[in-house]
């Protein structure tokens, strides 16, 4: 299985559709985390990750090539935001291709539950102002 | 629950991302349902897909009407090619927009599997020619 997996601190920008080539891929399944304007009942205007980079990425590829095993797909992409993301943007894109829609939707589901669990990347709301390192 | 759906005999283009708006949705699950370039091994061409045009786009709707129910979403948008569908092109696109990813991913399956059972649209492998009304 090909695995892509991506931390970026930019607007996460919509990718093109996957290349016909040889389709083998009878199913993509995209599924994409946006920040939404309200927590418990209030309004928001942004969250901020944090993640430990190099960690965060072998734990995602690691987790992916595992899942692999219970749900052959051909490949699988990931993309997520860390820093300040404004409501309405993208925190997270996860592509997903396979032959059949089963084994698509399984690996999906599989490992957003498990990157919620297991993946060192955490979430709170934003202040106004970055915080400071200090 | 915003519902559309349609039936085209063209080829299927990619969606936008959808507007920004208010940031109610914090999930967007899309799926492609692309046809493959084999079947039971033996390479194909192309599928046809037939339809009962009027049949279909009700019982589409009043499926998704009724899983809404279940799984409360804020928007589905499925399109579904009729005709010829080259190996390597989309038959079926379906966007589902909600707040949490279980409802999506809950509508979405659901969906999917009743399509197949429940809505009056055949596919077989195509000839070369489409086959005549005669």
């Amino acid at each position: 299985m090909q695995i892509d997996v991506q931390i970026t601190r930019a607007r996460i920008e919509p990718w093109p559709p996957p290349p016909a080539g040889q389709a083998v891929s009878g199913a993509v399944v995209e599924f994409t985390g946006v920040v939404r304007g309200t927590e418990n009942g209030a309004p928001i205007a942004a969250l901020e990750y944090e993640a430990y980079d190099s960690m965060a990425l072998s734990e995602m590829r690691r987790l992916l090539q595992e899942l692999s095993a219970q749900f052959p797909c051909h490949a699988v992409r990931v993309i997520h935001r860390v820093g300040i993301v404004p409501a309405g943007e993208a925190a997270i894109c996860v592509r997903v291709e396979a032959a059949h829609r089963q084994e698509a939707f399984g690996l999906m589901t599989t490992f957003l539950d498990a990157l919620k669990r297991d993946v060192p990347i955490w979430k709170r709301r934003a202040l106004k102002e970055p915080p400071s390192a200090s």
